[in-house]
């Protein structure tokens, strides 16, 4: 008899077993109630196995992603661990893909380690307005450790959400590039995820606001790939755009170099937007104006609310959102501003 | 008395009292003697606790890198992560920067975990030949687990290396520019770990090779950023360098940028070639021509040779070597290809 049999007999993991046994205040009363009942049951002497396991202390982190190779996410995960190596805690990374069954089945590999919580990092966990993404799996985690969501919202106790606002930013872009005189904008991306969402939603909301015709073409679904977009984009020339956003740099890249083998003159005759400004956008000529989305401020954030809820803080809040910031380069001229390259 | 006490008192890891309980092969005879003569004079049952932990089935493997923020690095533990997912392996990720005792202390963090192997990524960890990086950590941590470095080459029982060929990729691309009647070649590098110095090695040898003088003012150690290269650039404007050959995309994409700032002719005047064939390198106008590392297949080669180890295979070598690839786009313009770009 251990504290894996423990776990199976009650149906949760080890690390709610722990955590019932160590006292924590994180596992409801229900599922508490469930696992003393079965402890008690089985005869079991929680503290010695416990304390020689040094449940307490294992001070590890689950870090889900659904992939490290991009840009956006290996910034956010080297943030997230040098944040956590920093206050003592250990981590444990997996990636997970974008398919709802590869994600719910990583995320039972890490709940099945001993974590004291689980960071998931992209709005990709956070499912889409469609409702075919469900977020029940997180909602079924939470009852068990805390969850930390990267840049999407979602409700829910012991859940908490550090997002950068960027329904605001692309609704201040769009703005921006309207009050530049750009009213052919196309909007692109590549997701439907939470973040895409609220990224399309500010662009739509800043059209409709300042008096412009929506035209659903203009909204444009692409692979976020450098060469595919040069190599394919041909097919929006009708559209007779002035502008571009995008909500990825790689995107927004594609476009610049599909412009530029034509020779026509950005920022002069088409404005382009990215998003992310990644370390990408100084490699171009002219070097791409993005949306800087504070990936370290959101992970810096969620470092400092995960050692308050581990230690015990009642008021933290589920939702934390943080400023998003226009990054002028290149590839815009807006008119109040001083274009230096 | 439990696992820990008992490592403790050998002076080893868990993994270690965890492998020598499983009677694993990939202990020492002196380790395992020593371990088993603190068991049996504490009296301790390692049956039970192994059985009970889970010792034999943990499937975690270390992986530790300087940083996950460098497309290399992110790019190899993006391959490692699927690689040991594919097998059944989960990971745990550190970040060590580059300072020995860091890299000492987090590999000790990685050790004190039920990891059954451990991987080094980047040839940060194979130290220098001026002797002062020592290695000799790497070598301790290989008597009690299998140690996998990806691009570093250092011998030892018990330690796996797959490197990509750096010393020849240089060798062949400082010989191609020579040919083309580049005589006057810039070699920059930020870093004196093992694969900078095989860089240097084959572009010295070549230009040897090639009857050309090898002149130590053109070797360039340099910060590894395109703005910083871009900005401070001009102070070798008296070398009168008509080739570039860097290693890292980064820093080419720097000296891209600022001939472009100076309306130089790239590649007509000057060549340039890059390393690691990254995402960057068509961002750029021209495109970067740089050398392909292989990092994938250097990731996928290591996860082949791990599977092979712990599966108890007595016979995989030390050493294993992958060859580059001389990715050509439009900053070279070499007498024999058709340049598309």
């Amino acid at each position: 008899m251990n504290i894996y049999d423990i776990a199976e007999m009650a149906g949760v993991s080890i690390a709610t077993v722990s955590r019932v046994v160590n006292g924590s205040s994180k596992v409801s009363e229900k599922t508490k109630n469930k696992v003393l009942k079965v402890i008690e049951e089985a005869g079991y002497t929680p503290n010695v196995f416990a304390q020689g396991l040094g449940l307490n202390t294992m001070h590890t982190i689950g870090i889900l992603v659904p992939t490290i190779s991009d840009l956006y996410m290996s910034s956010a995960v080297s943030y997230l661990e040098e944040g956590l190596h920093n206050i003592g805690y250990d981590c444990i990374l997996s990636c997970s893909g974008y398919h709802a069954t590869e994600k719910d089945s990583h995320l039972q590999m890490l709940l099945s380690k001993r974590i004291d919580a689980l960071i998931l990092v992209g709005s990709t966990y956070a499912g889409s307005e469609d409702k075919s993404h469900n977020t029940d799996y997180i909602r079924r985690a939470s009852e068990e450790i805390p969850v930390f969501l990267l840049n999407g919202i979602i409700e829910g106790e012991n859940i908490y959400c550090t997002a950068s606002n960027d329904y605001q930013a692309t609704f201040d872009a769009t703005r921006r590039l309207i009050e530049d005189g750009r009213r052919r904008i196309l909007f692109m991306t590549d997701s439907r995820s939470y973040s895409a969402n609220q990224k399309k939603k500010g662009y739509i909301d800043a059209l409709a606001a300042m008096g412009e015709k929506v035209d659903p073409d203009m909204e444009i679904f692409i692979k976020n790939d450098v060469d595919y977009v040069r190599k394919s984009f041909g097919q929006y020339d009708d559209l007779r755009y002035n502008a571009v956003l995008a909500t990825d740099d790689a995107m927004a890249i594609g476009v610049l170099k599909y412009l530029t083998d034509r020779s026509v003159a950005v920022p002069k005759d088409i404005s382009i937007i990215g998003y992310n400004n990644s370390s990408l956008c100084v490699c171009t000529t002219p070097e791409l104006t993005s949306i800087d989305n504070k990936v370290k401020l959101v992970a810096t954030q969620t470092i400092e609310r995960l050692e308050e809820v581990l230690h015990g803080e009642k008021m933290v809040a589920g939702k934390n959102v943080v400023a998003c910031e226009l990054i002028e380069r290149g590839t815009t001229a807006f008119s109040d501003m001083d274009p230096r390259r």
